[in-house]
């Protein structure tokens, strides 16, 4: 497996007696053991690019093996593809982790946003920019400078939806859409509310988080201990004192209530229901437009040839299918 | 009170101390008696004009005026304004039923929706017509020629929103509108199912229930006994023996999926949950209208100079607050 | 294993240390692979019998044993019991499938009803021609003729409750001796509602469920997206449309409600409660049916010297015991 | 008003404009004050006997009446009807308590059930003869020993179903007759554990209720602290000791569960859940008699021309319809 | 009625027959008009003092009258006392309102807690100054700052439990009692966190709710909008930020979680659940003391004469018993 | 592995590397095959002593050795430790069974409460002389009486709180003391109501629950279909009787209600609600001591290094932090 090689097999062209060589990421690794009187170490791997991901196993590994690889890492390898219980499989024949000379990166393996998150900030700033209310901007402008580095990767959630490269930025975009199309067919709806709300009613989640490459690892203490909600209605209160505004004034009192109510329910995490029409929109724009992508999602990782999609849990656990009309 | 008189006082122009002369609808009435030891019998009403309704008390009625008057007739009345216990009321002097020469009608005094009924059903008819599949174009005609004469008045509720005339077919070309949005923000989906959806979630509700000019009386026994989701999917069955459509088709079955699923949960009516993206899609679209409808209609009715509205049953019973910014 | 041996051990009958020859039926089946370095193919079997089931492996299975066998096949077994932990397992050692020499059948070896099919279809069809109501009985026999076929085999569920052959024809002729026993000490339940009901009320379940010998494999697309309450209800549209009856009667409307209520509760699938005295009977006599079925199945496949039976998942989890007076 | 008239007008044969003569037994009554200036003490009344009851006035109590009169008491009116705000209703004229020479008493004016208590109670002290476990026997017969009284008029509930006089031993019957049908149709029930259970289920309830001629005035201390459910599983435990058995066999065990877990659900008052067939089986056969008779007697209590009961609490908060087929 | 009168009679005195002169609280009131055909108003009232309350009407009132009295003001009464309907109620001949010269005021006839305010609010003050950790005592002393003032007379609810004068101070000084015996008991608890807990855990109530000498007369906007719980939180953020502290801290994450967990459940208004063992304990003293508070005050303000109390909303609407032993 | 030598390695001190000899209990233990084509039978074992426990395996174990060893037995091992997949393990060499010339007994190596049983079961008998109430002492004498012998060891769930040898006792005391603090605290909480609600609540459990050494191994017949909490209350019936006490009694009545309202709720499995003040303030006290028990069990049995337990599954399954202040 030297350098330079232009082959690189795409997991989704890989068929059944494939002998093959490309990079890809070990998406998730176990290290295990055989049942044999004497157990032998292997690896047990899951490898992704772009075009999707596959089991694989890595027989006979070696002591320095399993502490070369981990999970995030791209490696090359050389593997043969087989049937095994119905499903497509990798034996690995050799493996190497990539390095510099490679010109591969992790980025290139894994799961994004359809819009490249430059241009989705670039979307939200415009938005804020355009916020009328001087102190309702302002303080959006300090909760949206906590966060931008992060949003440029940051995902919407742990696995229920967006969970990608992105996926946060893109959550926001989406809503301001719907956002715009509300307040133009109800314009009893005041726009810098239902912007200032959406912007900050997960403005926090990067926080919450603990997420590399836009997959989530961990929730950090603040996000198990506080949540979410919690942090940004804080960080608001931050913005207030910081820029020297009125805590207690109504501006800093609805972007709260905004923030806070979203989840709609007490169980659902929200301590206070909406009270205000704006706060009534948010939770509808922002319960739509997940619940669409969890659709889209799993619709898209799917394979075209199976009627139903798994079960979606956030949707009652219900799988979608696909009617041919 | 003779025929002819220029004058009519509208109930929101009514202040403390007036006479006054008007046409007004009887929205309620019940016969009371006093509890003197010789109780004499009096009449309790609601009078309705399209600026709003007030309390009123015709003391004294004769056993002649119970049997005259009663809910939902139009009555020319003199009278005299008060307050009682801090609210503006009436005391009746005069009143007598309004007649073909006084050219007055019901509909003169009632709520409607903003658009006339012409206008949305027209947006509805044209919606129809652009339906691609063929199937689902002529079930959709048909279940809607069923109820296109109710739909002038025919409300989308008893109480909850779109309480009023014309509001089913207000609710549809809404709903119509927020679709067109999302077909075009999310192409995966099919315009055909999510137009044919909407037309079709509410389409029985005007043989539910049992509506005068866009108030509910009450719902018929099929209303009770079988319920608007379960009557429009079977419409639609009814649809396909008649146009002679083979009713296990994926067509029908996807419109009956999309009637019986829209309201989500079995606890909230629908036998099924939603399992097609456009049935997702329908919920949400119903549920977004439905509640920011509630919202305004509430608004609209509670005076200006109060903060809060009155609780909003179908939100949580929550109360909404008009914040000044 | 040659043909014609009078052989055939009952799988009851099997004690540890025997070596035995019969005909099984594989219930359930997997291909696994060892984990030795080089892994080997094994079969993993389910083998059943009239007289109950046993665990099985078929170790070093050629490529083509894997594609020779499947699950509710017939197959001859030479074979070996021992003890595994705790449990009685047969060690595979020769297999081959049953052919139409062998005179064996699946059906031999499958779950029945304790009372033949054509018995109880029998005794459904007489009650359907004792109906006085001559649209009732009309309706109730174009329903039954959808089904007929299918009523020979078709279980009442997929695992709660008389999942066996000809289950969903016992579980419809107990409840008719119920309804029987009900109609007589309350004399203002109308018999008709009452048979009707009883007949009507799982009629789609061979519409919604793909079954083999009255073993679940799957739920039907419809039966998924409309459900067998909604089926059922609007197979009664659909003979009241060709027998040419009024789809607007109380005969109709009756059968429907009786239907669509028969699951009381809506988070128990019925989109409205049930709101006539037969309506009522029904749902309590179908329960009463399925829960003491559910008990008598779980006590007969219960080995008779266990105390307690599996825990049950239709009785609030709970297992049943035995106690001797 | 003096003895010996033959005369004595039924409720529900009153017409309006009647004057009429008549015993009753006044089922509730309020002292009341007029609104005028020098307030006047008047009686509202609820009058009733075998064949209904109906809302009364008597005005210008004096203070000497409002002391004579109280409820359950049997009185001599002289009264006119008339209607008032559409219900039938009566102006009390002349009104005496009955006494010893009317030869008149309460029970001629209450709700009965259909049979007679001496009758019921004979079909039970029958059915606990014929119990063969000698253990259970003595146990239920020391039960039912305490309460043997008081089962001529208990009833089995304030308001839900079968609250009348003779209620409760009415309900054990049917629930008898119900429970030998099963027993046969499912050989494997013990009858004498359906039986005791059936037996012994509410056998508490009249300690748990103060009723006087079948209408509850009130729970017990010991009926709030402890509930009927316990009183009954520890006169079971009291019974064992007294009869010097053991309170730890089997028969007593059983006989305890199936008290105790006849609700069902802790929600609903069961400590336990149902673990043995036959505690399944009196769960059901309970609920399907409290369900059926709470229907009946609704159904009973409606005029004949009104299609729609009231609502029934019992049943969800459903009201029944009468349909025409 | 004239001034320096020394008689001044007990409500908790009054017996029937009673003419009497005192100063008394109006806790309620409402203006009503008799039902006679000249309708006359009068005033419908509560009158309150130190030793219990009584309804009290005033006949033939002036519209002078109508305006002069209103809740919450002190007035000198001249009544008699009779029996109306099983209860002692007050006829008022004459009534004036309390001026300066009668030396009376509010908090003569209002409940209070049964410790002085001053007393709690120094235990509390030294409970904070022991704080051993510099930044939790700096932080908890800026937020009593906030509401020291009205924790003088501060109620801990509206009407479940403390809902009196002092009513808060009162629940902090207990639950610190209960709270420095477990951390004694269980020594893994670190007393600086459960004592800050309870110090924070209501301290924002004061500012959520607007009262008057202990009586909350309605919630404030931040109240609806916010709650009490987030307000607290945020009051933690701006004493780090205003103290200089990292709002990053553990110290800040602790008191924060603290604060939000407190009522256990999102149900229950928490947005996050206790994860942290102080947290834990917090719960459960709020709880232990609220509802043994609710069972306390109940007692006290029911009749010693009455076995039950009446129902209490936060005790699962339970009754408490007094059992003679 | 001869006798008499003084090394003893214990679990916590074990390393990877170590070669080790050491007694043991068995605390769970299964026999399983190597998936190798001649399967080889094999232990996998968790080892404990009073310091805590460790997984270990024994391969190539004789069908003798299948025989030998079982759970709660104690062993003697030499051992080497290893780690796999990132846990310390054993790799069992040598085993054989103690025996009486080992010196060991079970007793080392379980889980106990931290105060001696024989001192709990000292503090318990002395609270019972102290009641007051002489009905009450000899009813608690009684209970006590019947479960003296197995509190030296009962624990007081079976994995919740308090899971360990003399669990149930310590439960009881460190109640006891809880309670004596809220006796002084709301003097109007009747002591000996209190101290015998603590004793009895849960004085059924050695009878509920089948446990050896503390540790759980069933639920016994009576424990399942009656529960511990009716078992209670019918042991206080019991002792009414068996001491010649009126069963009707204020004080039987106040013991039951006691017991059987001590979970609170019906979903609890409590049959009634609390309706005396001692009968909230036992339910209050329970549920804090088992909780804070629950939080202190899980961290003693967490690692010191580890930030976070695992989840409490009697704690709404939330896991504790150990945050640095």
């Amino acid at each position: 497996m030297g350098r330079g090689e232009a082959v690189n097999t795409l997991i989704q062209d890989l068929k059944e007696g494939d002998d093959f060589v490309g990079f890809y990421l070990i998406k998730a690794m176990e290290a295990r053991q055989t049942n044999s009187s004497v157990p032998k170490d292997y690896l047990d791997l899951v490898l992704s690019d772009s075009s999707g991901s596959i089991s694989a196993k890595y027989w006979d590994a070696s002591k320095t093996d399993l502490e070369t690889f981990f999970p995030m890492c791209v490696v090359k390898i050389q593997g043969a593809a087989h049937v095994y219980r119905d499903q497509l499989q990798v034996k690995v024949l050799r493996i190497r982790k990539a390095d510099e000379n490679d010109g591969v990166s992790v980025t290139d393996f894994i799961r994004s946003a359809p819009v490249a998150a430059e241009e989705l900030i670039a979307v939200i700033q415009r938005t804020i920019e355009s916020l009328e209310h001087g102190d309702i901007r302002r303080i959006v402008t300090f909760c949206f400078d906590k966060v931008k580095e992060q949003l440029q990767s940051a995902p919407a959630a742990k696995s229920f939806h967006h969970a990608y490269f992105g996926g946060l930025a893109y959550h926001m975009v989406r809503m301001l859409e719907l956002g715009e199309f509300l307040c133009k067919q109800r314009p009893f709806l005041q726009r810098d509310l239902v912007q200032a709300g959406i912007i900050l009613h997960d403005i926090a989640k990067p926080a919450e988080m603990i997420s590399e490459y836009g997959i989530v690892q961990d929730y950090s203490n603040a996000g198990k201990l506080i949540g979410h909600i919690s942090m940004a209605a804080q960080w608001v209160t931050e913005a207030a004192i910081k820029l020297e505004l009125d805590t207690g004034s109504n501006a800093v009192l609805a972007l709260q209530h905004l923030i806070l109510s979203h989840h709609n329910l007490g169980e659902w995490g929200s301590p206070v229901q909406p009270q205000m029409p704006e706060a009534v929109a948010l939770h509808y724009i922002d319960a739509m437009d997940a619940k669409l992508q969890m659709v889209e999602d799993m619709l898209q990782t799917t394979a075209d040839h199976q009627e139903w999609t798994p079960a979606i849990r956030g949707l009652e656990n219900k799988a979608m299918v696909r009617l041919k009309l």
